[in-house]
Formats: structure tokens, sequence, C-alpha cells
């Protein structure tokens, strides 16, 4: 059978069907937008493993009462800069666009705000968190933390999850640097690519189901903390820093095998920086450009194109996809159709 | 000629050498003892290359005027959870312990807080200062940035530093979670080991001064980033964080052959945050310890002998050794030795 050709949409008729098919499941209208706003930036920034493709998982979250579409967050200022959300299920965007505003403005006061996240899902790309402290002339920084997936160091199979950091800091002729990444060598969406295509993966990424380092993607099961030590120890930092300081903890409930620790959840810590309490923020973006110009102009590897920073490479996708449109792959398209006709929408048109 | 066998010594009488040196050259008695104090720490958890072996390299830096012994600090609360420390080139241990107290005494209130330190030199073992953090309750976290001595992802020769962060979490059975690793595969320390030792690197640890991936010791020049893109993001974001928003810049400064970009010196963030903000501190450190005790009870890889939380083994070491003494190799003795020389002091004795 002949692969379907994707389906080429604008952003905002692709945020559109997603938000009705959102508001359609029972969540309210702006929480609706939220989530339609938080995964199609991922698409736009050509994340596409994190945009409108999670949209089924999603609904199937609400169905098996993981996740609730009319959640009712709770958020507490526990003090100046402390802000704690108790999301009560609510879906990632949701809860982590809320967490980054409140950080955003105490932060405005204290000069720096941590929103800790209790009991959210699937968070999505973090960038996007981060990136909306950018908005206010902010340094944004996210963690989050989820159930096991990855090798702790020294251990066999699942141990501790790929739990990402992101910062993202301002600038002004450069795009602003965000960066987003997992705390293992390659996560499972990269990992998965390699199984769909067949192809050897490089050393030290994954470990088989039997406890052996193996280069095989028909082998591999679970991914290999990046750096051994490092990115174990930063996995285990986040999930304590997360998921401990929320009271929620993840992993350890994953491992004594409870219902709990089997069910889909995540923690999140959102942290707010002003840069206007250390510096002229217009002198700041200054330097950072500066910076960027001097790495950018760093002697090349023979095998490099161009020396990237991070982010960079998403900024420049999400001006071709704003401009062009997305394509959506025929299956994730399908998805949004079948999701639209269960909640009686009338069939989504691109 | 025979190796000369190290200096068994007691970590108080240590202490006491290295305060009245740093005292004889200059440096206040209570910043004098806080300097011995950092570098002995260092030494007890079994990091030599960022201990006492240090000391000749500091008198130099006080020798050349890019440190001062007696420097005049100047610290401003920005805002209530801002703080700013011009070093005025003030000994790393001096400034970062002074930044953590700082941060640690505005937590209390805030329930975070962020000291940005410019223009220090030498920080040594960067976990030493978040640890500072867990005496109060309070979780500890840190950024240095210094002078480019590695690879940027693409880049050929040297690009960012090997920028190191440390994170510090309490927990009751258990020793404390210091994390506190470079933004490096393997930081310059270990590559000289390995020199040292002519053992083959690792793959992907090490470049030459060509600019070649090499395994060959005796032809590393620059180390490279942790997970390529990853290391070398987090290095930048650790420059703009702390440089950056400190107005200090090095990198940038390091590439235009500025003479002030050739200058040893750092600049570091220390951040506090109070986990009597999130939850009660007990509970929280139970929640550390079994998940602690999860990890450590993991299945072991047939290669590990045990599965290690970060700043395990330095535990165990600072336990020995305040109890057994330390061994000072004979170099390092003779360095002391001939500093105490130097500034008029009796020869010390172990």
């Amino acid at each position: 059978m002949a692969k379907e050709p994707p389906v080429r949409i604008q952003h905002e008729r692709l945020r559109d069907v997603v938000r009705d098919i959102f508001a359609a499941a029972g969540t309210p209208a702006p929480d609706a937008a939220t989530v339609a706003e938080a995964l199609v930036w991922a698409n736009l920034c050509g994340i596409d493993s994190h945009g409108v493709s999670r949209v089924p998982r999603y609904l199937e979250l609400f169905d098996s009462g993981e996740s609730k579409p009319a959640a009712k967050m709770r958020v507490e200022r526990a003090r100046p800069g402390i802000i704690l959300i108790d999301a009560d299920g609510a879906p990632g965007p949701v809860a982590l666009s809320r967490a980054m505003r409140e950080a955003v403005a105490a932060a405005r006061e204290t000069g720096i705000a941590w929103t800790g996240v209790r009991g959210t899902v699937h968070t999505g790309a973090i960038g996007y968190y981060t990136s909306l402290a950018l908005e206010s002339g902010m340094v944004g920084i996210g963690l989050v933390a989820g159930i096991p997936n990855m090798a702790y160091h020294g251990a066999r199979g699942i141990g501790v999850a790929t739990s990402p950091i992101s910062i993202a800091i301002p600038a002004d002729r450069h795009p602003p640097l965000v960066l987003d990444m997992a705390t293992a060598v390659m996560a499972l969406g990269r990992l998965q690519q390699y199984k769909a295509q067949n192809r050897t993966l490089p050393e030290g990424a994954a470990m088989t189901a039997e406890g052996e380092l193996t280069t095989d993607p028909s082998r591999a099961a679970t991914p290999m903390p990046l750096g051994g030590a490092k990115g174990a120890g930063l996995s285990l930092a986040f999930e304590l820093l997360t998921s401990g300081l929320m009271g929620n903890p993840i992993v350890t409930e994953f491992h004594k095998k409870t219902p709990e620790g089997r069910k889909h959840r995540q923690n999140a810590s959102l942290i707010a920086v002003d840069i206007a309490a250390f510096t002229d923020p217009a002198a700041f973006r200054r330097t950072v450009d500066d910076t960027l110009d001097t790495i950018k102009k760093l002697p090349r590897l023979a095998e490099a194109e161009e020396i990237l920073i991070p982010g960079e490479r998403g900024a420049r996708s999400y001006e071709t996809r704003r401009r062009d449109g997305i394509a959506v792959s025929a299956d994730v398209w399908s998805g949004l159709k079948k999701a639209a006709e269960k909640y009686g929408l009338a069939t989504p048109s691109p």
C-alpha cells in the first residue's frame, strides 16, 4: 500500500482544530486554547514527536482518568519566591503554562521564583514553557520528572527517567538560546526513529532488555544516561527537586510496583529569573548576541556544516512553518479526524 | 630517583598549615581560614586535584595581581531573592562561601535566592559551596563559568569552558546527594591523569590540537563536551547565566584575545532553595532516603560492584580521611613548605 502523503496545514488552522477537540472533550475554552498553542508550537519548531501527534494520547488519559479535562488546579504562593501548584491531573500545557506565568509574576518582585507542579500529565516540549519567560524579559529554566524509562549508571534495566532540563535566554539579533535536552544520550523518541529506520545506534546509547549495551536498533530497549554517572545523577537530582519537593515521588512508587507507580504522571519545576534584577536587560541581550556571534564564528570541524546554538534549528523551522504551513503526517491527521468524530465535531479539513 | 612517599597529615593540621600561609600572604584571618577549609574539604572528599595542591597557584595569582588576598568585595541585595557580589579578585572560596551564605539568608524569607558572583578566581570543588546550603536545611545549586578550555559541538579547538554544575540535596540515612560535574565528557584533570599514566582514552573524550578526535593520551589537547550539543549547550548557557548576568563575559573576551580575555578569572551563580517552603523538611529527607534506597537496590550490571549516588564516594573518603588523615603527595607537600618559607613561616611539619 502506498504511504499517504502528509496534510499541509497553516498553524492557525491546526491550532483551531486541536482547540476544538479539547473543548469538545470538556476542557474549558482558555485551557483548550493553551493545549493547542503548546502542541502546535512544538510542530512549528520541528519537534513533531511532541506536537499534535500526542492528541489521541491526551484523550486516552482523559478516558482513563489519569488526566482531567476540567481539572481544579490549586495554586498557592508559599513564599514570595515559591509557588506550589497541585495540577489535579490537568494536561501538561495547562499546568506548566500557568506555572511559568506565576513564576514570572513573582520574579518581578523577588528577582527569582520557582513554581513546583505536582501531578500533571505529558508536559510535551518543555522549551515552550521556558520560552514563555522570554516575553517578560526573563530567563526561564525548567525541569520535568516522569515515569522511569532510562537506565541508571551501573544498573540493569530501567532505573530513572530521561527527565529533561530546559534553559531559555533572550537575545536580540540572534534567536533566543533555548536548550531543551533529555538526560539520556538519546531519548526514547530518537531511539524509536532509529528502530523504524533500522539504523545502527551509536555506541553507548541503548541497552537490551537483558541489560547489555547494544547498537542493534531491533534489540534496543532502554536509553542510557548521558555520560553515565552524569546523566543518571542529573535525572535523579531532577526527580528529587521536582517529585521530592512536591511530595509526589515517582521513581520509588514505580519500582515498588504500586498501582500509583505505573500511572502516567509528571511533576515539574519552572523557574523565572528577572534579568533586570542583575543588569540592564538590553546590555544583557547585547552580551548574549556577542557571545553567540563568537560561538558561531569558531573554526568548524570538516564534517560540520555550521555551528549551531541551542534552539537555532527550532527557530528556523518556526519561521518556515509559520509561513509555509505544517506538514502533518497522514497518520497523525487521521488521529485528529477520529478525535473530532469521537466528540461529534465536523470532520476537520486543512 | 625513587619517588618520595606521601606525607600523612591530620585534616586539622593541614588546615592550619594552609590557613597560616594565606594569612602570611595578607589574607585576613577569617578569609584565610575559609580558603583552608574549602581546599582541605576537597582533599577530605578525595578530590585531590582541587585541594591543597592548588595553594602555589593561588599565591601566583596574588603575585600577578589576578587575585587579591585582601579583596574588597561588594555585596548588594538587588532584589529580595537576588544578591550581587563583586568579588574584586577574592579567592574563589572567600567569594563563593559568602555567596552561598547570602543566598541561604535571603532564601529563608523568599524561599529561593540566587547570588551572582563577578570576578573571582579558582573556585575549586563547587560541591563545597552547594553543600553549605545543606547545613541550613536547604538545597544548594551552583554554576561556574571560567576561561574556555573545551570544544564546542561542531567546532575545532577550544570554544567554551568545562563549566561545572553542582546540586546538593540533603538526606537522613544516606549521605547527601552532591552532584558536581563538568560539562565535558572528562574534565582537564582526568585527561591529565590519563596522559600521566599513558592510558588510552575513551572514544569521544578528547580532540588533538589539530581538531581530530583521538584516544591517544599523548595527542589529546582539548576535552570534548558531554554528549556533543548537550554539554556544549549547557556550558554556553552557564556562561550566559553567570558571566552574562554579571556583566563580565569570559568567552567573548577570550576569543577576541584581549588581555582581559586571557586573565584567569571566574564568575559563579549560587542558588539556595528552602525545602521548608515546599514541604516538611523531615518528610522530604525521608522521600530522598527512600528514593536513594530504591536506586541502590536496582539490579546491577555484571561489571558494576555497586550502584553509587552522586557524592557517595566522596562522603566515604571524607569519613576515612577525617579519621586516618590525608596522604599529601611529596610534591604537594614540598609546594606547601616552599610557600611557608616564602612568607618567612617556620617549615611546617605534619
